[in-house]
């Protein structure tokens, strides 16, 4: 199947994009509108969380009963989501009602009322939201390594803090929500059974009187980094492992890549096989690749017993460590075939083409080809991977555990855990 | 696009089941063997899931890595799950790799290994993955809700007792794999772009010399029921209550989901509306159905602060006592809208098609075809769904707390608890 995908910048900065998939009857809509929780102002940290629960409540000429019916109507399933540097409006439903989907969605991003009277309720539950987080140990230290491993604020939690949260006033959603939801750095991706000329159409009839504003570019701070324990009387010790990789769109992408499917992703892969399948060490234990536009890292988890922690942190580690001594043709295989059969599940879902065109649009301002990506995979190799690996060693780690006592780092790793700074 | 659904039941008892979706390029597989945790013997909880862990662990002529590689190699998404009635083996590929899956599926539920070296790593793991329960007070307390709600051992978790995984040797697993290992109530189901000729006949060459054996029916027990708290000194307070619906394939079904779906899913439903939405009394707060063979249940949840669950508790009851006085047209037009786009999401997926050709022979021993499926939902309306209710009220209900501190029923649900049988 040759991939139809479509572009188009209108004038004030809004970009459209869209895949035409003529086989499906769905459509996905993917928004990124560049108002995640690194703009929440310093002392109201929780303001990108409220304004995503409060935009949806009465938009244009519709209260918010009638803004639930009308999306529910058109059996949209959607979500808004709030990342570090957008908040994420995804919805799909039937093709043929996306037009419909669309009117709503400008009222939302444009005209929300914010009304007063929903402030308390969606301060209540931004508060619930967050101590509810004390109850999950394995978020709780994932926030924290986060936080310590990323230069702020990129590494923020959008659930922010109590008393960011109560902070916030309707004064300040209005002001946040005039000077971030912009059509500059706004993404609307959409993938489906659409037509590109009504679409194209469509969106600049409803967007393109959308007035673009400056955005100060943010300042990044430098990372505390560092080995930290969060004690907590739990049954399992959490641990979590981070250190530097290369962004998306660097020259060694896919080979970062490579290297985090060597260690995480199928019964194969050596984390599976060392920590859980061998040793039984622990239940659960990944690799993960999290990217920004300036810096990336690689994430790695385990939960386990706690008088097994230790030997789970050593051997995790030891796992990393050991990567840049070889690979094997094998293990490069198996990442290939795994990294081309999801590409291929991608191509078939509406959802995941619509996230990915959004996706590539704004780290590399391009979309990449179903073939790019194959031909890239396809050009992994063990010297590839490793030659990475030399490039960019596993060091400067964070290393964040919680759990009933803390750990351990063994000496050859320990000179490479950044200094904390804070 | 028409569907093409095929079905054959090979003379031993296994079942095929496949829908040809040719537009795709991918295909998944789905096997429900009928060796759940319901049959787990008494003493020995947690043989499903030991077995499950196991049985991946070399089959045919590969040993454990052997057998890794070789589905990794497959680029297989794939997953084993262990569910009360069946143990199930999910998997997902380019459809080209789909008979070289298959083959090795074969090896896997036909002839494994269990070696006996890793059966002390897998006992960890098992011990683990039950020991991790204690920091997830939310399926902590979903389970204690399933075990008094459900007549055992059908509310049983597949994670077992301490004693039980322990008191699991080699030999029971065996035993235990050769008695329900079998084709009689297996289905397989195979959604994608397949052919159906070459396919039946391989996996007749695959499986129509494994025998069959006979199964004892399952004795049901009566259920605990009752109201119940388990003291935790969390942060949220977790609610979940049962009672007691009718099973797939009832007559009623249709309007049980639309009640449901009145309840929860999608903005404009009643609990997200007036629990979560005006009174910004909990995060989540959710509705869903479960059903068995015998039986099935409507199962609420909320999460929410202490000082707010005695509330919560209130008005979620009250919601669920209230949707027998009436139902509004524009909520039943809501969910039938729902209800509809998830059907054609539903459909453009081969792993959703290929779970959703299972489930319907394993409850209903056919396979509903969509536009049956559309037309029952388009058939609901106020009145249909009321009178389901009204013959079966929401009563005999189980309500489990988990928290800092047990709750009060208002007298108006007190006489409509189960009294606690245990």
């Amino acid at each position: 199947m040759a991939q139809e995908v479509y572009h188009h910048t209108f004038a004030n900065g809004l970009t459209l994009l869209a895949e035409r998939m003529e086989h499906v009857r769905s459509a996905a809509l993917n928004f990124l509108v560049p108002a995640g929780c690194v703009h929440d102002p310093q002392g109201q940290l929780g303001t990108a969380s409220l304004l995503a629960e409060m935009i949806t409540r009465g938009a244009g000429a519709r209260d918010s009963r009638e803004l639930s019916l009308a999306l529910d109507g058109l059996g949209l399933d959607r979500d808004e989501s709030v990342g570090p540097m957008h908040i994420r409006f995804w919805g799909a439903t039937l093709a043929r009602n996306l037009p419909a989907a669309l009117e709503i969605y400008a009222d939302i991003l444009r005209r929300p009322h914010l009304p007063a009277d929903d402030l308390d309720a969606v301060q209540a539950l931004a508060l619930q939201d967050l101590q509810g987080l004390e109850d999950e140990p394995r978020q709780k230290v994932f926030l924290e390594l986060r936080r310590r491993h990323f230069p702020a604020p990129l590494g923020r939690d959008r659930r922010g803090t109590p008393e960011g949260i109560e902070a916030v006033t309707l004064e300040s959603l209005r002001a946040q929500h005039a000077r971030l939801f912009q059509p500059r750095g706004t993404i609307l991706s959409v993938a489906g059974n659409v037509e590109w000329g009504p679409l194209r159409d469509q969106v600049g009839r409803l967007f393109d009187d959308w007035k673009a504003r400056d955005q100060a570019p943010l300042a990044l701070e430098r990372p505390v980094g560092g080995q930290a324990h969060l004690p907590k009387e739990t049954e399992q010790t959490q641990i979590v492992i981070a250190y530097p990789s290369v962004p998306f769109g660097h020259t060694d992408y896919y080979a970062a890549q490579g290297a985090v499917h060597v260690l995480s992703g199928g019964m194969g892969a050596r984390l599976f096989t060392e920590v859980r399948e061998k040793r039984g060490l622990c239940y659960s234990v990944s690799a993960s690749y999290q990217t920004f536009k300036e810096v990336a890292a690689i994430i790695c988890y385990a939960g386990t017993r706690s008088e097994r922690a230790q030997e789970t942190l050593d051997v995790t580690l030891q796992e990393l460590l050991r990567l840049q001594d070889g690979v094997e043709q094998e293990e490069v295989e198996r990442v290939q075939a795994g990294l081309k059969s999801s590409l291929i599940m991608q191509e078939e879902s509406t959802s995941a083409r619509a996230g990915a065109l959004a996706s590539d649009w704004y780290y590399l301002g391009r979309v990449r080809s179903l073939d790019e990506i194959q031909a890239a995979v396809q050009a992994l190799s063990p010297q590839r991977i490793v030659e990475h690996l030399r490039r960019f060693p596993p060091r400067d780690f964070t290393v964040v555990t919680l759990g009933p006592k803390p750990l351990q780092l063994r000496p050859e790793v320990n000179g490479k855990v950044t200094a904390a700074a804070g």
